[in-house]
């Protein structure tokens, strides 16, 4: 099979950020065209990338019959919409997550992939992190034998504006939504039961938004295994990303990435580098892994490891804790919703 | 004022260690008597330590007008029962955790305690271990600023024999209630909310004895913090003692203590050891500490920091667990059962 | 100024990295040309990254007027003569190490150098590795007050061919140059003496090759610090790249860099990753730093950090080092020679 | 075998530790006399640990047939004399180290003592420490291969009185004869050369004395290995005492002791705490190993580990090492000295 050639919808931080590494760093694959409602946008980072496509409407690039694939990286509420059209054009699709914070558009998103026989792939990027897929990979040989706890943290060096916290869907759907993915993808198990605990304690304006940005979520896998997740909209030592897997024949620890492996030692303690600031450094290679496993899905014509299911599975999970939250107490996930 | 005369009734594991601490270790102390039901343990431990009485029946020594105190290490169900006697005799009282399972009794011990005016401390012994100790200080001092999320991860090496399963009250009363009673040290408050999920994912006779092996607490704190605890009776890699307060300015961790410092690098991977075996290797500082402040607190009047009302809201946190499991939900701690 | 045109002299594995670094990851700056006297490797790289022209001969790099700078990563006996060249053709010049091991061929090519006006950068790469950086940035600053003690390991994965190991000078030349760059760059200032000790132990073939495979060699600053740096041809765990610089208030230790930041406790032990493989892991981001420092001089029109200077110094304090090893003592480093 | 008795010359800070170990923390031995220059030094231990005999001389001791053995505590210039009388008293002997700096009376004593045939034990408490003794087994093991390269780092938190480094036999037989000693220990092979290079860097009162305060000795084994060794009688952060072991299979590397097991995340770094501030801190575990040794020793009629030959190769190194020093070179350990 030839080169694949994608199309880029939405070329924010996101949507740029793939366009560079589909162009330097993933072989196999040209990126002939971008798109984005901010028309200076698309044509500033076709400039820079020397992609010969540059529209405001992503419509065009569904209709170039070279284009074999789009990446969507527009804003949450235009994916479904996209990914259906996207579909219905043929074209394999990557898209942003959530696939939409409404479960009815996720399903009719889902169907017309299915109907159109294309890939999907959604961006839980994590998944691809070399630290994260070595733990799953030795969970799944059995390396520390029937898994019994999961602890994922997950906390972010700062708060996002008021106004993205507003329409995000709140903490569930739209930070730990990441942490949900993890936890099933950890195990390779669906969760059955969340109970969640949130506050307010980083800032009173995320409170006055009718979100919290404090929470933990306590989870029960089918298979018996309990989990624990907890979020914080603010770190102040950087982007704290560590998980846990505990089981019979031992424990796996994922800890934090750093930016270098000074040490020193003073007549008070011994300091070394905090975490790298956030998820643009943190993630680095994932963000380029997943680029190269959509394209090879294409070539080799096999399924992404992180699909449509994936993508709705992780929602269901968001609003059962907000559920939960709300009632005070454990929450059923409920598959066939 | 003078050395402390000390009797220890119950010389077990745990009241020989005691004893032992006390003759060798802690100055101003002197251990006048053992008393046991097994006659032969308390004479094998005066002969070993060169202390000048060795009972069968305890009242000897709450008799005996020379000793000021007393240790209370004898089994779970007499603590109670001897705390109001040895009060009523003006013995100042260390008594192993927990007071007792009975709520009404706790209250009894307690007011028997105040009305002879007499010491009473508890044997949380954890918090006189170096690192949570400093963790705590740090915390107290606002090194991290208002405290927003605690985490505390307590595995034991090895369930313990069915048979102590079963007159344990459980894993929340038995094993988790030393959780319970960090989490309060660590932020010195309250905690008005639990929700638990437990399991039996080690052996399945607990689960036949109608406990589980496995649990996550989540908490929520007077002051709006929230925590989780997991427990598991069985992590192979040793006994796994781990804590974390994240705080608006900061996050603290205490990792788990190692035998040795050695590092082996090989071909295959980077080794250390694992964590020391279990409580007695790990909390040897702390059990030594805690008699130091016991003496201490007699010597100089003080009150102990850790007394009745700790050992009282411990019990009170892990019924709320236990039936936040049982009712799959939410519940509220009562301070004024 | 506009984008500056570089022609690439040789391009095995770290030519062509060099040349693509400069045309994905590096901005204001084209690749016009390679040349290699293998033209068919001139031509794969030229053809893969879209180079226009691709010659067996490098003379037509330097003859050609739109190239303003050339990267001499050809055989080590050829370094000297093609910066001479170079420089007469007014080009600005990036060499890898060593410049030459014939310190005549040196002072020549530092000579054309200094006649042409053009820069010359040496190819030691460890100096941008970000976290030696901040380890040098913090002895700069005073983070450690004056330094004592400078400790280098450096030891790699397997041993090279000894067709190579004949011809590269020596493990003092090699090897330890990278090291002896290492410590002068450290603390700032020259060394003065040195004394080695050596020995072949991980291969026989490589003491009839007339070299030794493991060393020690002792050095004294001229501002009175000592240092000592270790060298072995195989860590069977892998690239091992370790410094330390002792001071009167405090000490840097620079740790290796890990694949993945998992730790995995079992019944037997706790296990990390062993260290990156080689020195293309080890060191992606300083070989991306040089050329973006290397570009940057020469549109700044400042000095390289790492000049020719820097390369001669280096090769004279491994023929000290290897007269030490000969005659069994200590040896002056000679400025002047 | 009944209670071993012992005598204690010399009761300063290291004697009256073995004394009060010996006392509370070692079975089957009984303390039963003291003696000090400083008679109320003596008296002030006896009163303390209830030893019922507290001697200004003691050759009270000697003379006393119920003690079976003794430890010689005492100053530095008195040791192989006494070591000389105890033998020939039929004592069993524990010397703090070093047994003399002058060569002559050190094999004076070590063959009054095998005259005698009783037990000489010589204090480097070093090979007692968990870690040590840790890495030193696994090296005998075979687990990291044939050794290839030493490194050990020993560092004071503050320089001694410059009236103790006036008599201290300087650097090398004052503070670096104890890496010597772990040198040879952690091989099981003696040293055949050395190379020295000090400089005073921490106090020109201690060049004034005649002394370096910071040294670098570099050692080859007569298995051929290589070894650095560097010591300063200053390190700001406590008490830094690393050693590793490079091999053909690996590489084995002993950290320091922290006090707590705390980690602290905050915006500007995380941080740890320093090691453990001095030998007293650091060895305590090492201290009570030795004298369980010597007392097992003598009970199984057993030899030490650490023997009189071990004490006087360590002097041995330390002279060659001197000698170095002066010669700028290296120097051969003359074995038949």
């Amino acid at each position: 099979m030839g080169n694949i050639n994608v199309g880029v919808i939405g070329v924010g931080r996101i949507g740029s950020m793939h366009a560079r590494n589909l162009k330097y760093q993933v072989s196999g694959v040209n990126v002939l065209g971008v798109a984005d409602v901010f028309e200076k946008a698309a044509q500033k980072v076709a400039k820079e990338l020397a992609i010969p496509i540059a529209e405001k409407d992503y419509h065009i690039l569904l209709e170039n019959r070279d284009i074999d694939a789009v990446l969507i990286c527009s804003s949450t509420d235009t994916h479904a919409k996209i990914i259906s059209e996207s579909a219905k054009a043929g074209k394999h699709i990557f898209c942003e997550k959530p696939i939409a914070l409404d479960l009815k558009k996720i399903d009719e998103a889902i169907a017309a992939v299915e109907k159109a026989g294309v890939k999907l792939q959604v961006g839980f990027n994590r998944r691809f992190d070399p630290s994260f897929r070595k733990a799953k990979k030795m969970v799944a040989e059995g390396k520390i034998g029937t898994p019994h706890l999961v602890r994922i943290s997950s906390r972010d060096p700062q708060p996002p504006p008021i106004s993205y916290v507003k329409v995000s869907g709140g903490i569930f759907l739209d930070m730990m939504i990441h942490d949900f993915d993890m936890a099933r993808y950890l195990l390779d198990q669906e969760v059955t039961e969340v109970m969640a605990m949130g506050n307010c304690l980083v800032d009173p304006a995320i409170g006055k938004a009718g979100d919290v940005d404090t929470a933990i979520v306590s989870l029960k896998y089918e298979g018996g295994a309990l989990g624990a997740i907890d979020n914080s909209r603010q770190a102040v030592y950087g982007y704290d990303q560590r998980i846990e897997v505990f089981g019979s024949k031992g424990c796996i620890v994922v800890g934090n990435k750093k930016p270098t492996e000074v040490t020193v030692s003073g007549a008070e303690d011994v300091r070394n580098d905090k975490p790298v600031f956030f998820f643009i450094e943190r993630y680095t290679e994932s963000y380029l892994a997943e680029m190269e496993e959509f394209i090879r899905c294409i070539k080799e014509d096999t399924e992404p490891i992180v699909g449509g299911f994936d993508g709705k599975m992780a929602v269901l999970m968001g609003y059962a804790a907000k559920e939960s939250l709300i009632k005070k107490g454990f929450k059923r996930v409920n598959f066939n919703q």
